[in-house]
């Protein structure tokens, strides 16, 4: 091979955090609901997104900063996690755009809510799949914040269920690439794993 | 919608973690090369993995349990995350098997070293990207631990570069889904963030 060496201790934001997009691929989204103190609901896609623990269940996701949503999750102690399918791309990407904490993303994009069954922040009543959590912990990292939740409650549409457990190909998932690409659900492999 | 409810605060392990394993999808993998005191490399693919923090650049993994990857970090300081792609998809598969810390998965998977640039664990060398990390901190969450690692230098193959920037396209990763399923690069869908 031949390699191309990137110091990254010497090179200037946001240089690394785009290299690092384009190599930590293709990454889940999750889409988190969130209300304020008021009951105004917030939406918008994080996609460091990943399981902090198995036993109990906790997820994660990184606020690059200090958003709306982390706010609200700080005031409140509850957010949702919707999950991003193909067909939800596009109202998905417009609930990326930085507004007024004020304006409620559902309207911005033309989506509808459902109310929760354990936390306060409504889920996407279009997405197949919600995990409702309560605040774990948060975790500041250099410029940005590990939001951690423990997992209450997942909420599955019978549509995306083989049998008793959810299947990724129902789900159709969309993840993040760098710049403004996503990717859809490519070909499934199976591979047991070795003794 | 019709959903089903899974109840994660009164459901025995390991069904929540399953659960996640199939909604949290797909995961792009982290498989991280470590040396022991002594030297003994260890090599094995961990799929919750995302970035910690932009600036300065911080990856992170979970390890789920207390493993040789795990131990050989505290004992050191220093991993490297080395890519995933479909080409590698069996020999990383091959270093999934639990075995004895003396033995070195490079050797069962075929794999040939290469030595990193700033950290003492070798890069796998048919890997097309290397990130060479220091360890910056442990968070114990549950049964699981969150390994954050500064990542202070990428090397990557001229042959994924499109220009001065690594091309996913190029780069053709895998991704992890539940059970024994990958899922290989989809097609790309390029979507203008919204004002």
């Amino acid at each position: 091979m031949s390699r191309r060496l990137f110091d990254l201790t010497s090179w200037p934001a946001p240089q690394p955090y785009r290299l690092l997009t384009a190599l930590v691929v293709p990454r889940p989204i999750a889409w988190v609901s969130t209300v304020d103190a008021s009951g105004v609901a917030n939406l918008a896609p994080h996609s460091f997104f990943t399981v902090a623990s198995a036993d109990p269940p906790v997820v994660q996701f990184t606020s690059v900063g200090r958003k709306d949503t982390l706010r609200n999750i700080e005031a409140t102690g509850e957010f949702v996690v919707n999950l991003a399918t193909r067909a939800l791309l596009e109202p998905m990407n417009a609930t990326s755009a930085s507004v007024a904490p004020e304006v409620d993303e559902f309207d911005v994009a033309g989506l509808r809510t459902e109310a929760a069954e354990r936390v306060r922040p409504p889920r996407v009543a279009q997405s197949p799949a919600a995990l409702e959590c309560e605040l774990h912990d948060v975790v500041p990292v250099g410029n940005s914040f590990i939001v951690l939740g423990r997992v209450l409650l997942a909420a599955v549409d019978e549509s995306v269920l083989d049998g008793d457990r959810p299947a990724e190909w129902l789900l159709d998932p969309v993840a993040r690439l760098s710049g403004s690409r996503y990717v859809t659900y490519g070909e499934t492999v199976s591979l047991s794993r070795p003794e």
